[in-house]
């Protein structure tokens, strides 16, 4: 086989991440593509697609991870392997999770037309459901191929709609023969949009994350007492919607408080009976404190318990607070950082450290593997937005520190 | 035909409540009977099946209004009118709206029983969703009746599952072949539970209502900019749920400053896009605010609007306010307040004046004919709540005096 340097192709790298995101088109030009729904499926045949030429070999678990293989000189040498996914939330833009899937196989294809071989077998993979906005744990497939959520656990979660992921796997095909199981890998490399500004505004062409914020959700039920919004007066309610609007700027102070190294959302709501002319009576939130410390992470999450508690017995309504999950803080590996960083400087770009703000795929996976994280810029830190803007030659330079990482890693 | 003094007959009023309450149980021993369901279709037929023994004649409009006409000595006299509705909230109790109507078939059994036929006819009225609360607006069955909603905007609203009021009309096949028109009536008088504390706490047996208070309603929709919760900090975000939170707290703070002769509330809302990663971008919000004092009303939602406006500033948020609806003040006419004040005194019942904070049927028909309404005590002022109580001596007594108004306008 006659090899060539390889080289990574920016136009089809663009022309890639455009046609991907007209599938689920939501308005404004982004994607909504839930995971495990029918745009899912067609954008993981769009994947499969481009790999055949390739020659990769797909291997699916039952949570319908994707592992796409790539030979190696020594195939019994641990793999190296990369990826992201490709859901996106229903407000998504074109760029989150489906650029660490597309510079991972712009490095695929980078390789095949070089004619090389590497030592190691290399594994491009897409995880299945890491937004968790439709199924409800975020970072699910990571998950349970790490074993930090059982299949049984995951497949019986269940939509707003009461689809279970049991359902939603077997109506696209998606759920593999493989038990979910870490793999035999030597490294892990994610990139991934910022979705922050830090880079754009200090001019840096990479990212070197280091690692996660730590995150504690709560899934709050608040219970009132159903009256008419008539004649009930105001002292007798037990409105429990007004009790969550309560929790909801509770939680946006503590926020605020913790910035620049923490922040707090609530982000979910369901409101019952939701009816015009009844006060409200059953009202679900869901809540989520960050921060780079995990102490900090602790006090936050104690701090809206105490909120709640407060307001829960001033208003005379009842708060059942779920703690049902968490995530980080994780550290990545340093010496993959390092590795990073040098591959940045080798081809002349700037680099900072970064602490990831969002969860990842690769806070489940660095428990298993040297693991690391590149981050590459986002227009005003838009993110989650149809808005959200990589430019071209910001992915491909991206895809080329990934790599010559990837090289680095595999010889 | 021979006559003898007519009697309510209490032990069946209460059990008709029963039988009735059982036709869409909710938790707790309530109704959900949304209008056009198929359990009100139900609730409708059992009114049916009582009426026929009556010999009353069902006339139906094409909003689904129930006409049941009783032959009076002079049929072409103005008939003396009476009923409220069978439709109720999801958590709805078992009398609001029932026993308006039920006290009414129970004023046509006892004059049945005692072989009564007065001069002038009598017409028994279920209105069809009087509620609002799965299709807006409230009262649109006795809107559409009277005039103040066209009969084509009404069957074009949408519930939550976009399903319209002419769907729901043809699904349970109530609606009828009059076109909607105001009848030729004497006298409108309608009997509901107080839905409030007052009666009560004075220890008094019926409520003679002199008019309503009136209502303002806002249905927004805030718009913000979608973006994710972890990557974005605090000052960044537009984040429509926190909006909402506050315009809930400030029409709450608005609502308890108009106290005691007003009230306001925020009950319905809808958050897109509500998923548990991403920061809220657009949130509906639907608000009401109700006065005795028509300049009063005015200045709260003026005073609500102002709220609106300085979050939306604030929080660099867009807020469409629509004022889709209100109704009140309205005053019910006197002279008819005296006959129901006249007929409790004959029977030793004690009455008091009340000012109706909710919407009723009767405030639509109150242009058209003299109208009243009478108000008989409800249990710790509970209501819309499954909990909703009335007991059986109080329906009874308020069943006796419509009976003896009904009889005194009727000859």
């Amino acid at each position: 086989m006659e090899t060539k340097p390889p080289v990574i192709d920016a136009a089809w790298l663009w022309d890639a991440h455009m046609t991907m995101a007209a599938i689920g088109p939501n308005e404004g030009g982004g994607s909504d593509r839930p995971a495990l729904s029918a745009a899912d499926a067609e954008a993981r045949a769009l994947l499969r697609g481009w790999t055949a030429p390739l020659g990769l070999v797909e291997e699916r678990d039952a949570i319908g991870n994707m592992f796409l293989r790539r030979a190696g000189r020594e195939p019994e040498a641990e793999a190296v392997a990369f990826g992201s996914h490709l859901d996106t939330v229903p407000t998504g833009g074109r760029f989150d999770g489906i650029s660490g899937v597309l510079t991972g196989l712009a490095v695929m294809r980078a390789l095949d037309e070089a004619g090389i071989v590497t030592r190691r077998p290399l594994e491009l993979v897409n995880w299945t459901n890491e937004e968790g906005s439709r199924f409800r744990t975020a970072m699910m497939g990571s998950r349970v191929h790490a074993g930090a959520m059982t299949l049984a656990d995951a497949l019986a979660v269940a939509d707003d709609d009461g689809v279970t992921v049991a359902d939603a796997l077997a109506a696209t095909g998606e759920g593999g023969p493989l038990a979910p199981a870490p793999r035999l890998w030597h490294a892990w490399l994610e990139l991934h949009i910022e979705q922050g500004p830090v880079l754009e505004e200090e001019g840096r062409d990479i990212g070197i994350v280091t690692g996660t914020m730590q995150a504690r959700y709560l899934q709050l039920t608040i219970r009132g007492a159903p009256s008419h919004v008539g004649p009930t007066a105001m002292d007798r309610r037990q409105d429990s919607l007004a009790a969550a609007a309560e929790i909801i700027l509770a939680v946006e102070r503590i926020g605020r408080a913790a910035e620049p190294h923490g922040r707090a959302s609530a982000t979910w709501i369901q409101n019952s009976p939701n009816a015009r002319g009844a006060v409200p009576a059953i009202t679900h939130l869901h809540t989520d404190v960050r921060h780079e410390h995990e102490a900090e992470a602790a006090r936050m999450q104690a701090a809206v318990r105490a909120e709640i508690d407060a307001i829960a017995s001033r208003r005379r309504v009842t708060v059942d607070a779920d703690p049902y999950g968490s995530f980080g803080p994780t550290v990545f590996d340093p010496a993959l950082g390092d590795i990073l960083r040098e591959a940045a400087k080798a081809r002349q770009l700037t680099t900072r450290d970064i602490i990831a703000a969002a969860g990842h795929d690769s806070v489940l996976i660095a428990p298993l593997c040297p693991s690391a994280m590149l981050f590459v810029p986002s227009r005003g830190g838009i993110t989650h937005n149809p808005a959200e803007y990589t430019e071209s030659e910001q992915l491909a330079r991206g895809a080329e520190v990934l790599l010559d990482a990837v090289l680095h890693l595999a010889e």
